[in-house]
């Protein structure tokens, strides 16, 4: 093992604060992609959503950075127990923000669709989700840097918030899709677009967990994760 | 760093096969919870698709598991580049399992919502594309543990069919509810299953392509991952 220099120490903290640097900068990304996709359903723009497409490679690049990154300090470093846990908790952040990646990613391939179809009356509620999903993102990351256990906790409750944008606009669009048949397709990329959402608002509470947990030794007491809509029977249930 | 005696390095091996042998398990985990899930739901069973749902919580159990062994394997032993690589890919394959098991899971959910609607036609086709997607999990668990690339890449082939699956089920699904509003909420449940399938597929081919890395040190060329229905701009598109 290296010997404990201040030399040595310095770059450790040197290196991990480059490790946290890139998962900021992920993060950064993500927030920026969740918006504009969803600016891109808005305003109806192909063009602008299939930048957000062609732009998640960056994402991706970044967390192939951040875990060779990883592997290096724990090669070079041989750091202890606790730094060790850090280190994986930021390897296992990358990997859930390369996944909110793909899922703005996946909005706005639905969104360069939904351009062509004539707009629906439920979208209105979309931006409003996303809204609040994108700022759980923003939060969590925030909460991360600044190793923040009441921002992490305040990202949590806020979950249930984006679960019940979920099951309101899941049975609208249900509703919708009865009305009139020509509504099911363009309904349906809005359903997945709704459950991505959803599905980041779980991603991002993971992390809080995590941060919570790695500032304060902590577990955030569970709340059943996911919606309840996996259970209806009908549109009106 | 500890001595490299015959009885450190033996110890090493041994903590990395019991890391193994986790994965393996969640994977075997996995595999049975798919088909119990598509089985629930072709037998309308709710009351076994309810125990697939509090399975899950096993798989949750040993990523924990998994997770802890990697950490104290690098802490005690602070393994050469090579083997931390390995050691981290085995954290990376435990997490994508813990989210194939979440997938099932949500399965089984929908197929204890399905148990009480009236059966509908395009389920027919869930069950053959579950079956693709379960020996997909099986067959990349055996590439991993017997590090071979050549059933890896057969793996990634495969994805193709399941991709094929989802597009023929996601048109024939919208056209069902166009016919009959009364399919609409059950088909819905259909589509997310469906895509629970393709999203198994896609993970599973990520972990073909990762064992397939470390046993040859070459990448599988990329072909575009996820199905092409995100953009599609009518049922019969």
């Amino acid at each position: 093992m290296a010997d404990q220099t201040s030399h040595t120490v310095k770059s450790y903290d040197d290196d991990i604060h480059q490790l946290r640097s890139l998962i900021s900068q992920m993060g950064g990304l993500c927030e920026a992609q969740i918006i504009d996709a969803i600016d891109a359903l808005t305003r109806r723009d192909a063009e602008a959503a299939l930048k957000v497409v062609a732009t998640d490679a960056r994402i991706d690049a970044l967390e192939g950075e951040a875990e060779k990154l990883a592997i290096q300090i724990i090669a070079l470093r041989a750091p202890m127990a606790t730094d060790l846990r850090e280190i994986v908790a930021c390897l296992k952040i990358s990997s859930v923000l390369e996944r909110i990646g793909d899922y703005a990613k996946n909005i706005a391939k639905r969104a360069s669709a939904l351009a062509q179809a004539a707009p629906i009356e439920p979208m209105v509620i979309v931006p409003e989700m996303a809204r609040v999903v994108a700022v759980m993102v923003k939060d969590v990351l925030d909460a991360f840097v600044d190793r923040d256990p009441e921002l992490a906790l305040a990202v949590c409750q806020r979950d249930q918030t984006v679960d019940n944008f979920y099951s309101s606009l899941f049975r609208s669009l249900l509703t919708f899709m009865m009305e009139n048949p020509h509504h099911i397709t363009p309904s349906t990329h809005l359903l997945f677009i709704a459950k991505n959402l959803e599905r980041i608002g779980d991603h991002a509470t993971n992390v809080a967990e995590m941060v919570h947990y790695s500032a304060t030794g902590h577990l955030i007491s569970e709340r059943p994760r996911g919606d309840d809509t996996a259970f209806a029977t009908s549109a009106a249930a």
